[in-house]
């Protein structure tokens, strides 16, 4: 059960087709390939895994995306295998795919960027994922429909599937941004690989989008964590079919575009650890008064990865003492304890280096009931500060993680 | 029950004189201060916790020891209460607790070290404890029943007392090296403080003493990890007597002091991993090859902190996925994934990119039973190396730390 998860409903976006199939990647039948393809003329922007052991996909795709600046119009999805730790092989294989699919589609093979996530070290099923490609293409269909089934293919464990919009009025035009995102979920999987793919009618740069995307995955996916881990396959697309209003950087419209690529990807990024393995609780770590930014990424990070605050969050354990110790083990050059302040919820819980005077035991327990919970922490140094979302670590998280892939 | 944890018995150190009682600070009636004394001449060394909200014991015994460039006479310990988190007044009560022991002791008040473990954020209860020292101090007694009550008193959640000697021979004689340590538990303590204390009668400087220390902690306590946290108590005190041979760091036989006391250390450490909350497995990451020991470092702790790793590491699975993740995550630069090599104790399950050819999942399971594992990565760098040790994460740890305090 995700933790108080409510997507505001989709819309699609013109210009972009999708279809989902089973092709038998998956032993149990699910659906398992997903099919993106873009107008002539759109242009897209991609990030990727930072992991030194990235999958062979996340190479190709990179290789394709740079190559063509942007001019993708396919990107080709599969779960259940994640072509990763597969060598050379696993790198001709994905390109095989491109290649299979680009005639297919009759586009150029770099305009097709390919994504995988799944078991690591066993190499795709080549023949079946290529006997699929003509059953993928001719169901294309830009349907709302086609987007909710293809919400669900990019799943795996993930229990919903994440699928939002924010449409927006720039001089009386309309622009729409939509995305769906998978992760922190596993059945075969080895890792919860995020996934995001995220459109827009707005017809812009590939400089801009790139921009765009980079500004709105720093707020949002690169400020989510569930279990510290970063997976081999991570990747985040924002492709613009460039079929709508024509927009700019330099544009007074262009502040209220990246808000709603912001908050989409917010809402995808959110989702994901709403939807965590094992989440029943949603914790947001709000850092203040940092003399860095990086600084307060820290603080929230040591915070939010730390498995003693996890598992008190899980309890609904107001263990001030953790969060002290959480904050501390970072090591911020010139902190001082006597001017942090601690508040959970509304409630202030340390200040001048001791328990707020108002503190109790039954007031800490109380505000830990809530399954939405924030910490703020003000480190009392500067001005700077940063959000950091994640989830608690429960039995299920162990049981979900622990369980034998075969 | 631990983890295949036997520890060489363990002999009186001459000079040292222990204490232990039952002063009222845990609920239980469990005893929770223990008092160690030494005699004049004799030398300490110590190092401490980096966490920025250090406990005021911490801040004391730092003073208290530089002051006297220790010229230790006693050390104080209580569990049940941290002492961390009460601003200036927790400062006020650890020092006051010196003062009262040195004049019971007839030593300087800089002269006595505190040390507290247990909840954070409450004042030490003051009248129960310094009532608590005379009994302590008409207690002292030097035989081995001694050490091994001290062991159990400094336990905490700690389901067995970890004790243990090493004697050497350097020019016909005989120097003792005998430590405790506690660690990795809680009753109503909030965190896994680790403390350690270990005696020599060794003849030593403080300056060579310090140097000792530093090395052997930086290969076994700073070489530890069970959850990735850093309580705000951390301490390991290393303390000579001077009643026994007198040895220098320009000496022969130097190299073999050093040798005991990084034995010692190393088998402390390990066994606070061995006990660990929950552990049902005892994990070494060996990383070799790598153009730094820092990057080795990092890739141990990638591997030995990472959720996935642990719970895999719980359920026997031989996920050779989640351990390319973890030391891919790390970002080691000009890492090559195809120089990298991978064992889990002699199987060898990936190189040149790809899981080894040989490599079989029936092979990785049934390696992975073990109850001791040792993962071997070689970065193919260059020559430094180093080993971490960890424990894995079972559905204990999540209930023992998600228990309420109450």
């Amino acid at each position: 059960m995700p933790v108080n998860l409510s997507l505001p409903a989709a819309s699609a976006v013109s210009g972009v087709q999708l279809s989902t199939c089973a092709a038998g990647i998956k032993a149990n039948g699910q659906e398992d390939m997903v099919l993106f393809t873009l107008p002539e003329g759109s242009v897209s922007a991609g990030v990727f895994t930072q992991n030194t052991f990235c999958a062979a996909p996340v190479t190709v795709a990179k290789e394709h995306l740079n190559a063509q600046q942007g001019r993708v119009r396919a990107l080709l999805v599969n779960s259940g295998n994640a072509n990763a730790g597969t060598g050379q092989q696993g790198i001709t294989t994905a390109a095989g795919h491109c290649q299979a699919l680009a005639q297919t589609l009759n586009v150029g093979t770099d305009q097709v960027l390919p994504f995988s996530t799944g078991v690591i070290g066993e190499q795709l099923p080549d023949a079946i994922m290529k006997n699929a490609l003509p059953t993928l293409a001719a169901g294309l269909d830009s349907s709302i429909t086609a987007w909710e089934a293809a919400a669900r293919g990019i799943m795996t464990t993930d229990t919903v599937p994440k699928l939002t919009s924010k449409t927006i009025t720039i001089n009386g035009q309309s622009v729409t941004v939509t995305g769906m995102s998978k992760g922190a979920g596993m059945i075969e999987p080895n890792m919860a690989t995020m996934l995001a793919y995220v459109f827009t009618d707005a017809t812009v740069s590939q400089q801009d989008l790139h921009t765009a995307l980079t500004i709105a995955v720093d707020g949002s996916f690169n400020s989510i964590t569930v279990d510290s881990d970063t997976s081999t396959n991570d990747a985040c697309m924002l492709c613009a079919t460039c079929m709508g209003p024509a927009l700019s950087a330099d544009d007074a419209g262009w502040s209220e575009f990246q808000m709603a690529v912001n908050e989409v990807l917010l809402l995808l990024a959110q989702a994901i650890v709403r939807d965590a393995e094992g989440a029943t609780k949603f914790i947001t770590v709000d850092v203040l008064g940092g003399a860095s930014t990086q600084d307060c990424k820290a603080v929230g990070y040591g915070i939010a990865n730390s498995p003693l605050v996890k598992t008190a969050m899980f309890a609904s354990d107001a263990n001030v003492g953790r969060l002290l110790m959480a904050i501390g083990k970072v090591g911020i050059d010139q902190l001082d304890p006597y001017q942090v302040t601690v508040h959970v919820n509304d409630l202030p819980v340390f200040e001048h280096g001791l328990l707020h005077s108002d503190y109790t035991e039954e007031k800490g327990s109380a505000v830990m009931q809530s399954s939405d919970i924030t910490v703020r922490v003000h480190l009392g140094m500067g001005s700077n500060s940063c959000a950091v979302y994640t989830s608690d670590l429960s039995h299920d998280y162990v049981t979900i993680n622990a369980e034998y892939r075969t």
